[in-house]
C-alpha cells in the first residue's frame, strides 16, 4: 500500500450502513432518504434515454441543465453565468476537485469541527494541511478562533450551511465576519451548500453566493441528490467566479470530464416545476414526525435542526459510552443505527451526541422507535 | 488563477467538437459513437428508476454489477475477487484516481507517446512528473527506450492497448518484455483497456490481467461508454490487486464516493445478453465502409486499426501544414472534423497525421465523404 494511504478508513457512513444491514437494524445512519421519488423524474429520466441523449455532455455540463439553473438561481437572487456554473458528478466530488484546482503544497486549509468526513482525506491527498477550528457550544462559528489559525499559508477555509450533522444555518451577519476576517488576504472559501433547500421554521438560507463580496473569491456547492431525494443520481453543480471556475476545469476535465447526460436532461426538465417551499416543508414534518415519536425515548434533542436532513440527539442519560461504542450497542442490542459525532472530528473525541436521518418513511421511523420501546 | 493551473488548456476533443459545431461540420474528431443505442439498454434504465434504484450504490459498486463483471471477466480467463474491482464514473477518473492513489511528490510516471490527454495533466495535478517514451516508428513500444527511462523515482507506467489514437493492440510478448524490464522494481502499470471489446481482422486483446505477474502490480481500467456506445452515461470499472484497490478505494471514497445507480443497474442486466463478437464485428464493418469510402480522397492510410474506433490517416498530399492548422483547416473548408495526432504528444510534434473516428453511421461517413469530394 503507497505510504501516502497506509492510515485510510473506511468513511462512517459506509461503515454504518454496511452494520445496519449486517445487524438487520433500521438505518437511520448514512444521509440518505428512503421514500419514493417524484414521478416525474422517473419519467424524464426514461424519457432522456428513450431520445438518445446518451452520449458525453460538454465537459462544464449540459447546456439545457446550465441554462435551468441559471434560471432557477436568479430567482433566489443569485445572478450567474455560464462561465461560473459547472455541473458535477457529486458534492464529493466538488469538493475534491475544488481543492485540487487551489492547493499547492503545504498549503494550510481551515476546517470547521464539527465536520463531513471527506474534508480531510481532499486536503491531504491533494497535498495540503487541514487546520482545525472548533465551532462554539452552540455550533456557531467562532470568529475569534478563526482569525487565530489564520496564517500566511491559509489557502483556503471550508465552511458548510445547512451544517451536517448539527442542522445549523449561517445568518446573514455571518458571512458578513467570516469576510471581515479574510479581506485583506487572498484567503477562497469553499462553501459546502447543500442543505440549500431544506430550511424549517422561517430559518432563512444564504448562500455565499449572496455576498457579493465574497462570491468573488468563492466555491459554492450543491447536489440534486439532497434537491431532489436522489442520492444515487450522483449530480451537482459549483458556482465560481470566471477565474476559479477555470481552475476547476482545468481539473475536471482531465478528472472526470463530465456528467452522466440522461440525468442532466431529466433534472433540467424537473427543475422547471421544482417547488422550494414544499421541499422544506415535505421535510419539516419529517423532522416533527421523528422527533414527536421519539419524546418518551431518553434522547435529548436541546435544539431543533434548522436545516438539514439531520437530527443531533444526546445520550447520556442512556449510556456513559464513548460516541462510536454507543452507536455500535445501538445497532446491535437496538436494532437502530446512526451516526456518532465523534466521526466529524479529526480527534474522534467523545462529545455525547449521536446523529438520526430523519429524511425517511413514517413506517420507517415508526419501525425504528417501536425497536427503542422494547428497551426504553 | 492558481499557479499550478495558469498554463491549463481546453482538452483538444471539446475543442475540435466545439469548433465542428461552430463551422457546421461533420464530427469525426471526438471519439463518440452517433448511433441509436441498444433499445434493452433504454428500457433497463427505465426500469432501474421506476424500480426505486435511486439511492446511493455501495463506494464499490452496486453487487449486481460486480458480479455481473466477475462473471463476465471470468469468461475470457480473468479471474478477479469483488475485493479487486471498483465501479467507477469512467475511465478518465480511474485513472486519474489510480494516480492519486500511489503518487508520492517527485513521483516519476512513464508514459508512451502519442498519448490520450489526460495522463499529463492527471500526473502533474497530483505532484507527479510525467517522463515521455516514444513508440517507435510502427507505433510499437521501444522496451530499450522504456529500460532507458526507468529510473529510482519511477512510480508507474501508464499503457494502453488498444491504442488510441493508432489503433494498434498489444501482443502476449509485449507484456513479457515490460514484464522483465520491471520485475526486480516496484514500478506499478496504469493499463488503459478501454477499448478492450473492439478488435478486428482476427486481432487478439490481451488484458494485462492475463500476465498472472503483472496482474499483481496493475491497475487495468475499461468503460462500458466504448463497450456500449454509451459515452454519457459515463460508467467504467477498475482492476487492482487487493492492496492496491485499498488504496484507489481510500481516494475514491472521498472524492466521487459512488457512481449513478441506475446505470450500474441497467448495465448488470444488459451484460448478460452482451455479444462480444457482434461488437467488433460491427465496428469492424464501421472501419471498412469508412476506409472504402475515403479511397477515393488522396489521404493515406498505412495501416488498418486493429482495434479501437479510430483510425490515423497521412495528409501530406493534401498539404503541408501542420497537424493542427491542418485540421482546423479541414473542418473549416472542408466542413469535416478529425484530431491532429500532435495533441497526444508533448511537445505538440506535427506528425502529419490526423485522427478520425469511424464509429458513426453510414449517412455521417456519407456526408464527410461527400464534402471532402467537393474538394479533392
Ligand atoms: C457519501 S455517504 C454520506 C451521506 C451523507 O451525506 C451523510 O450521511 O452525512
Ligand atoms: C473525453 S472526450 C474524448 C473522447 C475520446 O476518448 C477520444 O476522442 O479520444
Amino acid at each position: 500500500l503507497p505510504k501516502k494511504h497506509q492510515g485510510a478508513e473506511t468513511t462512517i457512513f459506509a461503515e454504518m450502513t454496511a452494520l445496519a444491514l449486517q445487524e438487520n437494524a433500521v438505518n437511520l445512519s448514512q444521509g440518505f432518504p428512503d421514500d419514493d421519488i417524484h414521478q416525474n423524474l422517473k419519467i424524464l429520466l426514461a424519457e432522456a434515454t428513450a431520445k438518445n441523449f446518451n452520449q458525453y455532455a460538454p465537459m462544464n455540463g449540459l447546456p439545457m441543465l446550465v441554462e435551468a439553473l441559471i434560471y432557477f438561481n436568479h430567482n433566489r437572487n443569485i445572478s450567474v453565468s455560464q462561465h461560473e456554473l459547472t455541473i458535477i458528478p457529486g458534492a464529493t466530488y466538488g469538493i475534491y476537485t475544488a481543492l485540487a484546482s487551489v492547493i499547492e503544497p503545504g498549503d494550510e486549509i481551515i476546517i470547521l469541527e464539527p465536520h463531513y468526513d471527506s474534508y480531510v482525506p481532499a486536503i491531504e491527498t491533494n497535498g495540503g494541511f487541514p487546520v482545525f477550528v472548533s465551532l462554539n457550544e452552540k455550533f456557531e462559528a467562532d470568529f475569534d478562533a478563526i482569525k487565530k489559525a489564520i496564517t500566511q499559508k491559509t489557502k483556503a477555509i471550508i465552511i458548510n450551511s445547512p451544517h451536517n450533522p448539527t442542522g445549523k444555518i449561517w445568518k446573514k451577519d455571518d458571512y458578513e465576519q467570516l469576510y471581515q476576517l479574510i479581506k485583506d488576504t487572498e484567503i477562497i472559501v469553499i462553501s459546502d451548500e447543500v442543505y440549500d433547500l431544506i430550511t424549517f421554521d422561517g430559518h432563512e438560507f444564504y448562500s455565499i453566493w449572496h455576498h457579493p463580496a465574497l462570491r468573488a473569491r468563492s466555491f459554492a456547492i450543491f447536489s440534486f441528490g439532497k434537491m431532489f431525494h436522489i442520492t444515487g443520481w450522483k449530480v451537482g453543480y459549483i458556482l465560481a467566479p470566471e477565474e476559479l471556475s477555470k481552475a476547476f476545469r482545468s481539473v475536471h476535465q482531465y478528472l472526470c470530464f463530465s456528467v452522466n447526460t440522461p440525468a442532466q436532461y431529466a433534472l433540467a426538465k424537473h427543475l422547471e416545476h421544482f417547488d422550494v417551499k414544499a421541499n422544506s416543508q415535505y421535510l419539516q414534518e419529517k423532522r416533527d414526525f421523528f422527533l414527536s415519536e421519539m419524546k418518551d425515548i431518553p434522547f435529548h434533542f436541546n435544539e431543533k435542526a434548522e436545516g438539514s436532513y439531520f437530527q443531533l440527539a444526546k445520550y447520556h442519560e442512556i449510556s456513559d459510552l464513548g460516541d462510536k461504542e454507543f452507536s455500535i450497542w445501538l445497532t446491535k442490542e437496538c436494532k437502530v443505527a446512526t451516526i456518532p459525532l465523534s466521526a466529524f472530528y479529526q480527534d474522534q473525541r467523545n462529545t455525547g451526541f449521536v446523529r438520526f436521518c430523519f429524511a425517511k418513511k413514517e413506517e420507517t421511523v415508526l419501525k425504528a422507535v417501536a425497536h427503542l420501546k422494547r428497551y426504553f
